[in-house]
């Protein structure tokens, strides 16, 4: 079975590595030739809008993904008309829209964020009155990474927000800044079936906008916390007939739990499953895709941390050399602000915070 | 670092998908366009012994390995004039060679089944005559999965054995049958520096010549005949200052081990290690070929099983569905007697044996 990835990013790259232990094969759709992916896989370069190219990509594919969720819906509504695209096009056109996907979070009686649609900076100002400051103003699309956002926390930082970013076409959300004690994501998978599993929660840390360490389990998490995670989840897979791996960004605030946004499609904070799970996220995604049945989500160490290299490739042999650490390179050139790879690190409690701390001196050093 | 493995089977695919993560590169020549490696990474399809094929191999690449140890001696001589090339050459040559495998163990001190090698037929009734019956007669070349083969249990059967295989172009070896209790491999991993690693000792049991199962650790091991297995393998490794992973084969006799056969690669009774150890067999022989740091050769769970799935791939679902069970399949048509797939099974020693006789029903039915 030929498995079509639309996107060619680290992303995709992991799915096929997991998928080929199966027996799967990957054909990768990416504009860049320089896309990571292609190391591992047929890549087809080309634009997402262009008919050849889709062409030239889905030729034998029996089944369509994508690892990136800002590829243009349109494209992916042709692609659907002629082959299954899981997760389903409707999940992405939710994912891509910031307005949509907290409206639909809304309607299904998850709490999240106050937010209100702007478009224009009167209409900030209004937004602001109704919500508080301080507020997030962001594109509705396109974002990721902490990119397109401006925090507002006074009346005069909000005309600099609008000059900035008011401009751009997707259109605007002003939202609510939560003060939430952390972030949290919970990382679902459904099968075709309908049958779905989902991995312990995760706490995230930022840094400069960009996921720099996750931690699984969570710690302290109640069990009513994680049931309430789980069920958000399933609410949002089941309302979108989804299969596949669905991401929830979540905000932690005492024992409640704000739903931020979804990612329709494996996350960067479940990197860590490859070496702590019995089925990593990777592998459970083609396992849904293909229409096999789901893998275990159980855990294969007690704890697990992984930590992004963002914007350089740390010395090598000084991380292979700490036991226990998992290195993952993306094949990518390293520049500023850019994902190149991650660390991961499974065992005991102890030995993972251990290991995090010699790993954090080895990453800054070199 | 692009990496250039000659050989496109299984084994070359297992050691990129490992490598991928450490973000390496791989480039494989194989005389077949249909080399299972080729779905995975850059194939140059041509024959070793052709210079533009290997010219073609091995421009860009870093460093060159193995994954299969019948590529012509004098290939691989002519690539390290100008690459290095890990496992030496010298490993290579004696691993061809079951007059020159088992003259070495000899001669450093290692327990190994009395051998003669023979010409003629006269020479097969001599050599029985000292070595004693039952006796194997084997090519001394070129011999796999019990291929090259011929039981001698009487004199009757020692014509026969010469008539079916005697003609062989390699020469022949007649070998002591011994009457072993069980058949253990030791894995073991040695770096560019001279650090040496091992996986614990493995139980393996052949159906028809060929690998059908693997355990880990071996049950019933003592400590001494653990320390005896690592000692051969760093007395073998460290002659032939062997960089990579390095396997002995061995027979049990009580708490005597007999040396059986060599095989400089990585091999399939570790295959078991991608899921059940820290750093897997095909990991470890990347770093040591990269000249990276070893990774640890702890067991990641109490117990685990191997299946190998021999001329047919079993009902891919239902295999999916036992939990704990993590399947390999290679991306080959299966053909009778040729290996397809693995499946690897983690876990609690009961756990285990309970999976293991699910997947046996599983695999024989399907």
């Amino acid at each position: 079975m030929v498995i079509g990835i639309l996107g060619g990013g680290q992303l995709g790259r992991m799915l096929a590595l997991a998928g080929y232990e199966l027996g799967l094969r990957f054909r990768f759709l990416d504009p860049s030739p320089k896309a990571p992916a292609g190391h591992v896989g047929d890549l087809v370069v080309g634009d997402y809008l262009d008919p050849a190219a889709v062409d030239r990509f889905a030729a034998g594919c029996e089944v369509i993904t994508y690892e990136f969720e800002n590829v243009p819906v349109e494209a992916v509504k042709k692609l659907a008309a002629r082959l299954p695209v899981y997760p389903p096009v409707r999940a992405l056109e939710v994912g891509q829209d910031r307005i949509a996907e907290k409206t639909l979070f809304a309607s299904l009686g998850l709490e999240v964020p106050a937010f209100r649609a702007v478009g224009s900076s009167a209409e900030v100002r209004a937004a602001a009155r109704e919500i508080g400051l301080p507020a997030v103003l962001k594109t509705r699309r396109m974002g990721y990474d902490g990119k397109g956002q401006a925090v507002i926390r006074t009346e005069v930082e909000m005309e600099a927000a609008w000059a900035r970013i008011g401009e751009h076409p997707g259109g605007l959300i002003l939202e609510q800044m939560v003060a939430f004690e952390r972030e949290l994501s919970v990382i679902s998978v459904r099968s075709r079936s309908g049958e779905m599993r989902y991995y312990p929660l995760i706490e995230n840390v930022h840094a400069g906008g960009i996921l720099a360490r996750s931690t699984a389990p969570a710690p302290r998490v109640s069990a009513a916390l994680r049931a309430r995670a789980e069920s958000a989840a399933r609410a949002v897979a089941a309302h979108l007939n989804y299969v596949g791996v669905l991401t929830l960004e979540l905000f932690q605030v005492g024992e409640r739990l704000l739903v931020n946004e979804m990612a329709p499609r494996v996350h960067n904070s479940g990197h860590w499953t490859i070496d702590g799970s019995v089925a990593g996220q990777f592998e459970n995604h083609v396992r849904a895709v293909a229409g096999w049945p789901l893998g275990s989500t159980a855990m294969a160490a007690e704890s697990v941390a992984m930590m992004n290299l963002v914007g350089h490739i740390p010395d090598r042999a000084a991380v292979l050399e700490v036991p226990g650490a998992h290195l993952h390179l993306y094949g990518k050139s390293p520049r500023p602000g850019r994902k190149v790879g991650h660390i991961t690190i499974a065992g005991s409690t102890a030995d993972v915070k251990a290991a995090e701390a010699r790993l954090a001196t080895i990453v800054q050093r070199s």
